[in-house]
């Protein structure tokens, strides 16, 4: 049927960072154990691949908010200009191995600062677990998975943006209100398009 | 005294896109009315470049936060790698140009992502206007100048982490605490060099 190019899937980040992560260094409880490395069987953590579209990563994010129409050429274009930025995207998912799907996704962002000797600080973004798959702990594993990412990448603290509903659960995992100084403020702007 | 060798000054980003920008569309009041292309007398709005490490922006982020022994090297280094991610780091600063001195500055840092459409989202970062520059508006100024520029580059929405006293301050520039949804969280870590 006509020639076919196999198109070479490309990770979005070094996934050798991900068998680096000391899980011993989290507070958090994982009963039975889990890690990064031992998601669970038939599951895989790994970084964002260029393939995922076809694994349905975007259907996975349209569980947490608003995505829209993502084509496949808009969702190569992103990824690649993710990866054109160094060592700042690392959007991390949860594969389920037996149906090729992603199950599970969160993101660090890494920013650079001058402030503090030239510091590095982390962001977490865009955490989703498939209903499905909800009560195998893999919610707070994505997100002790991304907190340890972080930590090796010397960001001298990673952040979140939080609902009131989920301050208990981030709580739980370490993430801590500072009194008096955890608030973030927003300006929503209306659709535009200048470029 | 030997050969001396004029390093060229490079700007972070376009410094015409600050020039597109309309402070008509801002809600901010300005009395005397002042704007990007006219901050007042002796003042430049730019974006930062990379001979402002003479020109003390390092010793003017002292005024906000812990900044550390940042030396020139480490200046430049930051700032190339800042450049190297296209379309992330918009640091806008405020020079006396008489004095040939950094007087203002914050940041704009752009996130993209796969939700909203692959949407862009904004961030208000570093914000800082020397004392001895108070009452003349310039904090208003360098913050409508990145809210404009976040709504130029088609930010879906720009943010800000706040503490409490700051909080009627921005509000007078068009931030809102969402009802429900204004939490950040943190985890500050120890000093670590796995890298």
């Amino acid at each position: 049927m006509g020639q076919h190019t196999e198109v070479e899937s490309r990770p979005l980040y070094d996934p050798d960072l991900l068998k680096r992560l000391d899980f011993s260094e989290s507070t958090t409880k994982f009963e039975p154990l889990i890690s990064a490395s031992q998601p669970g069987d038939g599951l895989l953590v790994r970084p964002l691949c260029s393939s995922d579209y076809d694994k349905g990563f975007i259907q996975l994010l349209g569980q947490l908010t608003k995505v829209g129409e993502v084509t496949q050429e808009q969702f190569f274009k992103r990824f690649e200009a993710m990866k054109t930025c160094p060592n700042t995207y690392y959007v991390t998912v949860i594969e389920d191995t037996q149906k090729s799907k992603i199950i599970g996704a969160a993101t660090l962002v890494v920013e650079q600062k001058f402030i503090h000797d030239c510091a590095v600080r982390g962001r977490l973004e865009d955490v989703v677990v498939s209903d499905e798959y909800r009560g195998k702990q893999l919610g707070k594993l994505i997100i002790t998975t991304i907190m340890l990412l972080a930590k090796y990448l010397n960001c001298y603290k990673i952040t979140l943006d939080c609902n009131d509903k989920m301050i208990p659960f981030y709580s739980t995992l370490g993430y801590k209100l500072e009194p008096g100084n955890s608030n973030y403020m927003q300006i929503r702007f209306e659709k535009t398009c200048h470029l």
